[in-house]
């Protein structure tokens, strides 16, 4: 486990496809944190300083205040075990009552928590997305200036993420802005979920900001099949449009464009 | 309640202090979500949409599938109430076990959660800040780049959050960067926090995005005084740090920053 790692993505520029570059995304896997063996959060984190963020964690939640109060932090290696779980062990565990901080996010059924479990567990609700929607390039290039032009809160507070929803000719049909990214995913999905109008199979989402694990999940379930974020996607992200059949675009900024997976569904002259 | 909220903020530049400005920025409310009276998650959102943000977040946590499945979802609406709740009717109430689907982030007694029952949860634990920390606003101009020489993944990949930590002097002690924002802190402070170093009353830190009320209270339990955000804050982030006791800097770019509170720890020249 490293905090980047290596992939290959489709690089285009200008309505032609440029080929295959060798590029490094930020790390991305879940981390189970137990205490005294009750599973209490599940984090999407980049790998390293596992102990650290657990303590920071039992921190900022309240539940210990001093490093007294922690025995021991150890990381979980059980044969086959991912790495991916650490167990704090209390001073005093008798106080500890697991029932008031337990946070759900994926079910964990074993020590053996990773990237491929937090994918399985979405997929196993739903197949793989395998719709025929192709979109020309020059539609994603245009899409960036179309957000920011309907985008009228952000410029005024510099603090809002937006995610909005297109045709694939490239016109804009909703935008939701809020102070945390999944929050606006799952207004604009939500909007089109209460309407009766998933899955949105003919619909392209655009993200402001980096794509994750969690963005990927929510466009899957609305039935998503392109992606495309001015920033970054981790690698966690990646795998998860691999195995759902999604199109996953990053760094859309003016004429150029990484293609994560899905390069197919994209039309474009090829160099 | 609106998605954006008045403010006034202090404006400093190159070492002077220009005075108060008006301003604006993203509004950061709780949202209890609610399925049939139980609570199973507190999002920390910007109003506005959220019958929306309820529906997509039960669609992409699986807990609904067809929109068919829910009733209705109302907002709770009893007296003195903040509207920050929303109760989901299901068509098929005995087929919903809320024991699989719940997330506890604060700590819910009644209706009438809002932005100051959750600071309130939290300085309930802890009084505010009081430490007589002040550092010239050079100190805070000199941070961003020494943030930037140091981060080197980021440099890579364009997708990792960082938090570095600070003497008074501008000295860097430690950074960490993360998919999350929220984990590259809890590491940040985990480290000292396991080293028996907090709380961490003469330090400043530094976060490479912006500020939100999660954010600060992190900071807070570590007992960080100044918090500088190269991003902009939130509302809820703003009134934490009022509360709380901390000085919190955005937009920390160049020669210019706002200072939203506690501008009596930065030391300028009054214009």
């Amino acid at each position: 486990m490293a905090d980047i790692s290596p992939i290959e993505v489709v690089r285009y520029e200008d309505g032609r496809c440029l080929g295959e570059r060798d590029d490094v995304l930020a790390s991305e896997e879940p981390l189970e944190i137990r205490v005294e063996g009750h599973s209490i959060a599940i984090v999407m984190r980049t790998p390293g300083s596992d102990r650290e963020l657990a303590a920071g964690f039992l921190l900022s939640e309240g539940i210990v205040k001093s490093a007294r109060e922690i025995f021991d932090i150890t990381t979980c290696v059980a044969p086959g075990d991912s790495g991916n779980a650490v167990d704090v062990g209390l001073a005093n565990p008798r106080a500890f009552d697991p029932e008031k901080f337990t946070r759900h996010v994926f079910t964990s059924s074993s020590c053996g928590i990773c990237g491929k479990t937090s994918i399985a567990a979405v997929l196993k609700r739903r197949r793989p997305l395998k719709n025929p929607l192709a979109v020309p390039a020059s539609v994603l290039f245009a899409l960036p200036q179309r957000l920011l032009r309907a985008q009228s809160n952000f410029r005024r507070t510099g603090g809002l993420h937006a995610c909005a929803l297109f045709t694939s000719d490239g016109d804009m049909l909703s935008l939701c802005e809020d102070v945390g990214r999944h929050n606006a995913l799952d207004k604009l999905i939500g909007r089109e979920f209460l309407e009766k109008r998933t899955p949105l199979s003919s619909r392209i989402v655009l993200l402001s900001g980096r794509s994750s694990f969690e963005m990927l999940q929510k466009a899957y379930t609305g039935g998503i099949a392109i992606i495309a974020a001015i920033g970054a996607p981790s690698s966690l992200a990646v795998e998860f449009a691999r195995e759902s059949g999604q199109t996953l675009v990053g760094f859309l900024r003016g004429k150029t464009m990484n293609v994560y997976t899905g390069a197919h569904r994209i039309l474009a002259k090829q160099k």
